[in-house]
């Protein structure tokens, strides 16, 4: 029989001893964590890199089909992948949570698990937080924050025209895989009794519910002396994300639709939904790969990285944000990533 | 007519531009602030303090007698207080705010000018954010950032046996405004005719809307040369922060009532009510003032201050966490702070 452990019965103190207790840290730099009123942290000779992202029930996640410990994982990932596009690399968290009484110990813990794997994988210290009851829903807050030697920070407006245009991985599994889970989900709600069916769609839904940050990405770049010249992670959709850079850069760019890297297994579930492949890359979103810029001079370097694709080249700002297609057909790309907003 | 413009129309990027175009970065330290995935930070020679607050209406706030203006300062106020609690200078914030669809632009601006104006007053740059649609309710998470010399930094756990127990301003005023306004927001939904009668109540509200940090007690300290040897902000009344200094640092304590510092217009407002105005600053909580302790040898340079109050002394742990009363009884301490969990 499951256990299930009221919060209230441990109280607000209760919860975060509980939580917390276990926290050994791994940075040098976290000189005092969890259990003050504020953290401290020793970045002597480096410049500190702060990030945070707000992760809301119904929102950004729903917890019929994600699994708490994959939730927790991914909410630490999603903000290390900011602290890596920056070039830098990530050394403590802060979490707020907001909890409702629907919400048992046993899945607070499984929640943590994610958490702790997440920054034990990526060698990140928890060091402070704040545990909060909500009315509604589950709100989770992860700030980051990380180490960069100075000038070696890598901006988003600092592209320029002639740089090759770079992408990490592959794109657009993640939409497939969330299309995959909001059918299953549909079927689910109008007869219960149907088993899901994902079978062979693992990969996808791995990209959707446990992405990982490309740690990889920048410890190349640093093996090999490489500094791109502008760099944001994909998070809204390479259009979007492109267009940030470019906007913010002051640069066009060409973007080539047959150089956009898209895994086997999301052209075939793609096709599945008789959706195009490209425009899952373009407006998907929830990649966390990193979309790069680079001078020529440093194509030499980029080929012994294979999980590196090179899609295009910055240009004059005038010629436009352009995709060739596969036909050979020229089109301004525009913004079509997750707008929450204005959907 | 008051206008209302729907965030939906400006798109999540339309919202950031528009909250985030005036900002004037004031800090040396803030390299890169908002419009990247991360900020950047250079505090060579300090040590870097975080903390980081949850704020979820209808636990936190209740938008009916809250004007959002004042919700923006306090929230920027309750993380400034607890980087003052050790010692620390703040520095920096990120924001992130989840939204729903009955929040117009115009109120989000009004909460952003509250915001800035606590920036402005404390010295603080907001460096990043996150912005999103939320299901219900108005959320909000800060994270601040600040600065401290190395071995400047204060903690809970440092307190010593013999050390004088100190409080700043007063206490117990928070809790009593709020009484108030939950008392007019009952009259209000039971008759909406009736006028609030909050006469003679401006102390008591102002400190549970608009609460400050004590920036001046921390640059007492430095002015004077002085550093407690622990510090807490008073965040879920004297009663429950008393005993997360005791505890942390393995102590006992004597606090004398009489000595408690409560404003005429607390005792005032707490007769109203038929409550103990002592209760109210043992329990009540939102206070925002320090509790520290001080080497005896310092006494002297306490007297200086007149927003310091000298409410009794630390012990050996086995004499426990007591409270004298004006009576001459002896009484342990039991937190009754602010458990949202537990109620």
């Amino acid at each position: 029989m499951e256990q299930r452990t009221e919060i209230s019965s441990l109280g607000e103190f209760g919860l975060i001893d509980h939580l917390t207790k276990n926290i050994e840290l791994q940075n040098a730099s976290s000189l005092v964590g969890v259990g003050d009123d504020a953290a401290v942290i020793d970045h002597f000779g480096k410049q500190t890199v702060v990030t945070c992202d707000i992760l809301i029930e119904g929102v950004h996640f729903d917890l019929t089909y994600t699994p708490l410990k994959h939730l927790g994982y991914k909410s630490v990932v999603v903000n290390l992948s900011d602290i890596y596009a920056m070039n830098a690399v990530p050394t403590q968290i802060v979490i707020a949570i907001g909890i409702s009484n629907r919400i048992s110990l046993e899945a607070i813990d499984e929640f943590y698990e994610g958490i702790y794997a997440a920054c034990e994988k990526y060698g990140v210290d928890v060091v402070g937080g704040d545990t909060s009851s909500s009315q509604k829903g589950f709100i989770i807050s992860i700030t980051a924050i990380g180490e960069v030697a100075p000038d070696k920070y890598v901006k988003r407006s600092t592209a320029r025209k002639g740089d090759l245009l770079c992408v990490s991985g592959d794109l657009g599994a993640a939409y497939i895989g969330l299309l995959f889970l909001e059918r299953e989900k549909k079927i689910f709600l109008e007869s219960p009794g149907v088993q899901p069916d994902l079978e062979g769609e693992s990969y996808v839904i791995g990209r959707l519910l446990k992405p990982e940050a490309r740690k990889d990405i920048i410890e190349f770049f640093a093996q090999n002396d490489m500094m791109p010249t502008s760099m944001i992670d994909i998070s809204d959709g390479l259009s979007s994300d492109l267009l940030h850079i470019c906007k913010a850069s002051g640069v066009g760019c060409v973007l080539y639709e047959e150089k956009i890297p898209i895994a086997e297994a999301t052209r075939l579930a793609a096709f599945k939904f008789e959706i195009d492949p490209t425009a899952c890359a373009l407006s998907g979103g929830e990649d966390y790969e990193l979309l790069f810029t680079i001078p020529q001079s440093e194509h030499d370097k980029l080929v012994l990285n294979q999980q590196i694709s090179v899609v295009g080249y910055m240009t004059e700002p005038d010629q436009g944000v352009t995709i060739i297609t596969k036909g050979g057909s020229k089109h301004a790309i525009t913004a079509q990533g997750w707008n929450h907003m204005k959907q």
